[in-house]
């Protein structure tokens, strides 16, 4: 099984090209669509939707990521063995989250032309490179084929999390498609804890740590835990971004109370 | 063969989420996408894609709607059993379209913890409860062992058509992509009929009734019973809703002449 | 193996009206979406995007193509058997562009009842007539028993290059998401070449013709030859059709110097 995450949009007939790549390799593959509507270039994104994601899938799925803005550059194309299966892509981060949320294991480069188009394209990794490599990662090829481990994978600044004095300086990670602001802190912090004081670039705040969006008060922020473990601000049934002035890539600081 | 359908947009990872969990029970499952692009909480055009798309699959298919704005409230996840397969998703109305046109021969809560992920999160159903009830369903499992039937599953307006002095008072379903407006006035009354007069909010018209749309004059309103059997209102090759100001919801008053 | 590519939008029910159909006569069919985002009755981008998928599918895929303004008209439903793979869909120029790519070895005009829905909507062809044409083909009906054989169909002007004293007179075909310039002319006649001359409509300029976007100096424009093997005039990491007021249909003389 490969699932596909990219930046392509589905209007363009790129993500069409790396499915025919596959089928070609291996007909009976299943192949998942995950999201193709990422912003250009926007890796932290593309990172955050495959560390949401990969926990639900089967073991041993291959998932590629094409959010590549330097395409056709030295950046190296790699692959990264993980826990819960396999992440590949270009080395500018987009694969580090999950990697670090699941576990990375081996990083590898893919130099090994064998398992490449034969002719590569420089500006369409996604098919010429990632497609196969992934197609013959899911047949069964070891990764260790595709080319030397290598220990200097890029590391981007979004996935981490700062602790001092009993507060925690993250980032905001995601706004959804219902507005509702996802940041990179994690819930293992927070047990005990039933309210949060929040700092955000435009807003100040303690809000009460629900269970569920439906508990909220109309128009009341809440906190809550959302569905990838991650630290959400919401508006029941209302667009807490919008309201907040708040975007991806924000600074946020957090303190239980 | 499971197929989704949802409010989720493609753009965040929650379609992506549920294909996992479904892949995750059984990874020889067919998933088919129905479309995930309906508008935020618009129930009633989740019900019309299902309503439409139904008759068309193979027996015994299993259609997943998430279109759940009452999530993480006392609102009840639910399983029809139709004459042609089977349809999971809230106890809000989504499914009830689908079920009156298909014929519903049963419907049971979902309240059987053995069929739901081991931890429900209360914002998404969608994953945590109906993706693998469907799952289960669609390997075998008997509608029964999920919960107990019941009949007081929500019954929406949108279904209803009045019939008085031989009209017809129905309501606009849906406008498609076309700019096509469908009401829920099906083809069975009209067998012999070659005009009919329109009333909705902003026109009142007499409009021959077509077979094609190419069968309209340039810029000439027609009406015609369209692929789903459905009576529409259109414009060949121009936007029949923007050009009378009609709406999804508007109320539409047809009689034959 | 059947791919869909349509400018039906994936909020509709169309698509998966199809699916329906597909899966209904083999249940076994594998689908693969191309796109379903063609603006609406654009046959040349229609035509683009098969063009540029089907070489890397595998051979014997059957394309399933509804760009299909004409449709209810007597436009013919055709069935193209080319040396990679077979193309269906309405006659209106919208196969022809990957026809004259891959090589049309017959054309022939579906009209054999037996391979059609029982009840054929006059609007809706891609579901009645093209689905269950491409799943027959795909179990292997042969292409003969569709209908007769024709030599007539229609060819489009955006397949056409002309050459005149060393300068080559062709048409934009696609901008890309990322706003790349897509033309119609093929990398055959530029082995050589280290820079183009290149008149749009409002621009005439000299452009180096480079092997990657990367390779361009900030801001400045380059002609490069793209994944698909036609000449595109691109800017790196910013979107050159606005920049130039370009749009898919303008004339272009491109001379090699």
């Amino acid at each position: 099984m490969i699932t596909l995450t990219s930046d392509f949009g589905l209007k363009d007939p790129y993500v069409a090209e790396m499915k025919g790549v596959i089928l070609s390799i291996n007909s009976k593959t299943m192949i998942v669509d995950i999201t193709h509507d990422i912003e250009k270039f926007d890796i932290r994104t593309g990172a955050f939707i495959l560390a949401s994601v990969a926990p639900y899938f089967p073991k041993g799925t291959v998932h590629i990521v094409v959010v590549d803005p330097g395409v056709g550059t030295n950046r190296r194309p790699i692959l990264v063995e993980s826990k819960q299966g396999f992440f590949v892509g270009p080395d500018n981060g987009v694969l580090m989250l999950a990697a670090q949320k699941l576990g990375s294991e081996h990083i590898f480069e893919l130099n090994n032309p064998k398992f490449m188009l034969p002719k590569i394209s420089s500006t369409f990794h996604g098919r010429d490179v990632f497609a196969p490599a992934a197609t013959y990662l899911d047949v069964g090829v070891k990764p260790s084929e595709f080319g030397p481990e290598i220990n200097n994978a890029i590391n981007p600044e979004f996935v981490k999390v700062e602790k001092t004095n009993g507060s925690f300086i993250g980032e905001v990670l995601y706004i959804d498609g219902f507005g509702n602001i996802i940041t990179n802190i994690s819930q293992n912090e927070f047990a005990e804890t039933k309210a949060v004081k929040v700092k955000l670039p435009n807003i100040s705040v303690t809000l009460s740590l629900k269970k569920t969006y439906a508990e909220a008060k109309s128009q009341e922020p809440i906190a809550l835990f959302g569905s990838h473990g991650f630290l959400e601000i919401a508006l029941d049934q209302d667009n807490a971004a919008e309201k907040f002035h708040v975007t991806a890539g924000d600074k946020i600081q957090v303190t239980p109370v």
